[in-house]
């Protein structure tokens, strides 16, 4: 078997190396190291872009770091695994994720908590020392690994701490890709962040992936009105398929705040608010949409200067309104993705909408261009052959998307309202 | 009885007026109009003075407005009650409270909110129609209320929804006096907002009133470790006598952020940390002092311009901390003073410690110099011939309190980090 071959020795495969902010990736012949003591090392299946990694991939100083394999949203299959392993075995199907479950740290054992203290988030190398597993074929010049999961090549080397081994079988791999990242982040936020109760008001900003699967996650936890902010028109039309109540277009408001407009709506302000954009002035304007007495504001979006601040008026604050934010939506990748893709397979999750395009791992730059011109929600990237039974890629240009990060200045201008 | 016989009469007595801001009180004998519906007038025995007495005796614009009878913090008897009042008569003893429980609001019905949205915070006059019972005797000239209480005169109206009868019976007028803002505030945060567990580690930011009323709610919680921060060294002894396990001064730390400190001390950051300054700089310390994953920080203290934004790194929120305020530490003044009055019969809650000073009505504007010179807790200020038994006024000048409006540019300066 080509699986058990190839252990313990490097593999050369393909790779879309991240060379220069902003610009193509290019494709390269790279080497990938066999994987050390409590690593995986995992041929991709499919990958997906999220605007994460659009983020990091214009960002020109560290985090961010050159040159690099990005993609953090995946399904592939064990084909070896370092010493130590015991959790997957070759042959398993598996979802890499950027955020890690030790099982061991005081964060993994609390109920209250899903940012592993045990292998905190690493920069560039492999979570445990640091290093790299990837090297240009030609040159042997190291490449950097993304968020410890770097799933735009062929295969990636991942700690085992960031595999979630996918059962039950009869998820679709593109599906199961979608549940290592943005969909969880948003239906997890509902659950684990918020818990939602029957009943309640929502407001939703931005109608990205996340934020329709946000909408997703408050219907499915029985909130009655659920409210999508969006500047982008089409969002009304998936965003009703995925369950909001009433849309609000920034545009549409006669220069009104969105925060006046939601208040009028709900009758003082929502009970629920989740900013999906990483625009920190959006940020500001959901915490004023919420209710006084228990308005709670989940932040999501991942700010492009991962520093700015986030400010809200303090004497709001005092009105017993709160704003909490989580990464991967409070979820524990192991313990949770699984339920997820149950939830899946019972109907209880919809996540075939999620799906956009599809397209071959050659045609990865056209997922940047489709991401960052706000027409796709998510690309699916196939390696060559994965694709089971040669089926029809998926093209339907349905659902397009506003790419937050590119259309932040405008909705700045229209959220900033006088009192701030 | 005195009592009856003014009933539906106004009432001429004395009150310290605030003419001017900064200024002192003036002695003035002022009109009380009689109660309205649903309004209770009080005859004051014994009042104190908190920071926001003083936050707002300094404000020269709105909210603050002049003339005005400030004080909100009191023990009284009802002289005479308005139509449709029922629920407290004739010689009751009562606490004015400025957080109104109307009892029939959302709010007032939901377990999660304390905010009364029936009876909004008014500014200068009654709840219900905005108008004033106050007037000066020599003129006419109306005076304004101020947050629903206006305790600095012999005799107040009050709507019946900021009015809690005292019961049980036993406790003394001064310590139910403290229950109806400050300590309850500290108090309720720990129990009703953060809900702190036993075992916790917790920061209290600021050892005032309230940040010695959360040192005690930490402690009957269970709270293992609980660290108090303030610029005045005598803090360490009066906190250590309420709960304290460890003290920091800022200016002890050759140059380290508290946050540093504190994360060094917990092994990543508190469990809990609580805000009892007011300034929004010592906010965002308290939340760097929180430990990721699920670190809350409780923000308690007014900030003089009411509208300050608390400004906080949104990557730091996306580690699964939060930041929650409240007004009146979560409480709902009806429900939960009596609770707090019998924990106090019960010897489970400490008050005596933070009566620092013992004064008559006329001394009253020496409570503002101890309280903004840095030398009280709190000062109990006794109406004419209120005070029972004629026992000793109380004056022990021990526990000086810090006072953080003065002092909050010094720990601005002490206390920002260079990464914000």
């Amino acid at each position: 078997m080509l699986e058990q071959s190839t252990a313990n020795k490097p593999i050369r495969c393909k790779a879309a190396v991240s060379k220069v902010a902003g610009e193509p990736l290019e494709m390269e012949e790279v080497e990938v190291a066999p994987p050390r003591a409590h690593e995986v090392r995992i041929r991709i299946l499919c990958t997906s872009l999220c605007h994460t990694d659009v983020t990091f991939w214009r960002m020109k100083d560290f985090p961010a770091m050159y040159p690099s394999i990005l993609g953090h949203e995946a399904t592939g299959v064990v084909e070896s695994v370092g010493d130590g392993v015991v959790e997957v075995a070759v042959g398993d199907t598996v979802v890499p994720v950027f955020s890690a479950q030790c099982g061991d740290c005081a964060d993994c054992l609390s109920e209250r908590s899903n940012i592993c203290s045990g292998l905190p988030l690493c920069a560039g190398g492999m979570p445990r020392d640091g290093t790299t597993r990837f090297s240009f074929a030609a040159t042997g010049e190291p490449i950097h690994h993304f968020i410890s999961v770097s799933s735009f090549t062929e295969y990636t080397v991942v700690d085992v701490a960031h595999v979630v081994r996918i059962e039950p079988a009869g998820i679709p791999h593109e599906m199961a890709c979608l549940l290592s990242c943005g969909v969880s982040t948003g239906v997890g936020a509902t659950w684990k962040v918020a818990a939602v109760e029957a009943g309640s008001s929502v407001a939703v900003f931005g109608l990205g992936a996340v934020g329709l699967a946000v909408t997703q996650g408050c219907r499915m936890r029985g909130a009655k009105r659920i409210i999508g902010v969006d500047l982008n028109p089409e969002k009304r039309e998936i965003g009703k398929r995925l369950g909001i109540t009433d849309f609000i277009n920034p545009n549409d408001n006669n220069g009104r705040a969105v925060s006046e407009v939601i208040k009028e709506m709900t009758g003082g302000g929502a009970d629920y608010c989740f900013e999906c954009t990483g625009s920190t002035t959006v940020m500001a304007e959901a915490f004023r949409s919420s209710r006084m007495g228990w308005g709670k504001t989940v932040v999501l979006g991942v700010a492009s200067g991962a520093v700015a601040p986030i400010s809200v008026p303090s004497h709001d604050l005092l009105r017993g309104r709160s704003v909490v934010g989580s990464l991967f939506g409070g979820l524990k990748p192991k313990t949770d993705i699984p339920i997820l893709a149950q939830k899946y397979l019972n109907k209880e999750l919809e996540l075939e909408e999620f799906v956009t395009h599809e397209m071959g791992f050659d045609e990865i730059n056209r997922a940047f261009e489709l991401l960052t011109q706000g027409k796709c929600l998510r690309c699916i990237i196939w390696m060559d052959g994965a694709k089971e039974n040669g089926m029809k890629l998926k093209e339907n240009g349905r659902g397009c998307e506003a790419v937050l990060a590119d259309a932040v200045v405008e909705i700045e201008s229209r959220l900033v309202t006088p009192d701030v």
